[in-house]
């Protein structure tokens, strides 16, 4: 639980944004956005994200939340937007990675790692080659 | 993102336990319950730790969830209640660690590690004394 | 929107009664249950008396909710249990209402009233006999 | 619960317009926006109604939520926008009403009304004659 690397918390250093709304059904007693909103606000831009390279309609091919982790950095409000940045972290055999962070007018206030494992009936399975090509087209930028 | 250790999917190792009902809400369109749902029962389980081990009415001290790292082992059904285990994992100057693990019909579906930052208005500040004291009659029993 | 007639905010004018659990989420900035989280709460009252009626696995047949109303009285609090109580207000040709009322630690906090509707892939069917009966059977007890 | 007015299905009949984000968590195992998120989104859209007319920062009064009816006409989709539509539907001496409408892709999908109640320490007190100046101009204009 060390504090990110500075890349982490450079919009730059991924390759998608998603500008995502806050509810005020996400804020908690103390008027910020509860810890289990930033789990909703970044599963929202990952969908975006999904979409965006065209993993959402490959419904031939399953696959599963792993591990989530979330890094809390500074209070976010409402009602202004997150920004969402996105990017692919790296690629197993099994599984990959999805790196984010959520910017709120421009100050970094968490960001989040999502491990996904491809799944079929017996387990966890091989990655597909062209999944594994699509998927490297949207590297994060900063790890080097 | 290693698979848990053994002592962290026996309830044995947690020194408290709640019983956390699930709700239709909590299901995605694949009728599990989903990975956002489980920070929030987590949270719940957590609070409801928090008041069992006192700290809850401290309102004297302030602390912030500064980590939250959930691993997904299998899926979670409604309506049948979770269980959720929770315990001290460690103590540190300026900062602990509750692990958590949450069982559904005696199955782990679920560990939740939280790291939480005590603070004051100049930032992090050292753990108080009684306060680690009192932490530390609630540690988990695994890990040694 | 007149304040509900006294027997809505009697227990025992309804034939199903659930425990509910109340989650810090439900929480908003004013430390009070949030209305929104009122429908989830009334949602899983609602789910669970669905079962006890023995219409959730009768899948052959689909309804939607078409109307929800609810009526807020007072403040509810965390983390006490809420009281759902439920019951059939009325049965109409296409559509039937459940009307429940919310309690904690024995005070009516909200009431609801929701209308479902039966569906068919052409649009509301008429309800077929045996489901009349068996909702019948769980008439709320306070209108006449 | 009756089916709406036509003129509370157009967008011209309401001042205030909101573009809402729909998130993936608002899906049900339908895969349709469930009726508890709807009752989120359309709080989302009101509080950002209130910012507008200036209700927001008036924190010298206190007002509470009533009731809140939804009507449901049909289904919502992610992850496309909510358009929340908001106006005023009548003052009262110490309360008054929002009304609202959400539409996808233009197609009318709710309505929902609220009734706000002005509350102060001993109950429901009138409604300052400057507060019924500011909602006056923000009425529906379908109603006559």
């Amino acid at each position: 639980m060390a504090r990110p690397d500075p890349w982490r918390l450079l919009p730059a250093s991924y390759p998608h944004h998603a500008a995502v709304q806050t509810r005020f059904q996400d804020l908690d007693v103390l008027g910020h956005i509860n810890n289990v909103a930033w789990a909703a606000l970044f599963e929202t831009g990952r969908v975006k994200f999904n979409h965006a390279i065209g993993l959402a309609g490959r419904r031939e091919h399953r696959w599963l939340v792993a591990n989530v982790e979330i890094n809390y950095l500074a209070e976010g409000h409402f009602p202004d937007d997150v920004e969402v940045a996105t990017g692919i972290g790296d690629i197993g055999m099994r599984s990959w990675r999805i790196l984010s962070a959520a910017f709120q007018n421009g100050r970094a206030l968490a960001t989040c790692d999502v491990t996904i494992v491809m799944s079929s009936e017996t387990g966890a399975k091989a990655l597909p080659e062209d999944f594994r090509t699509d998927l490297g087209g949207w590297m994060v930028s900063g790890i080097g």
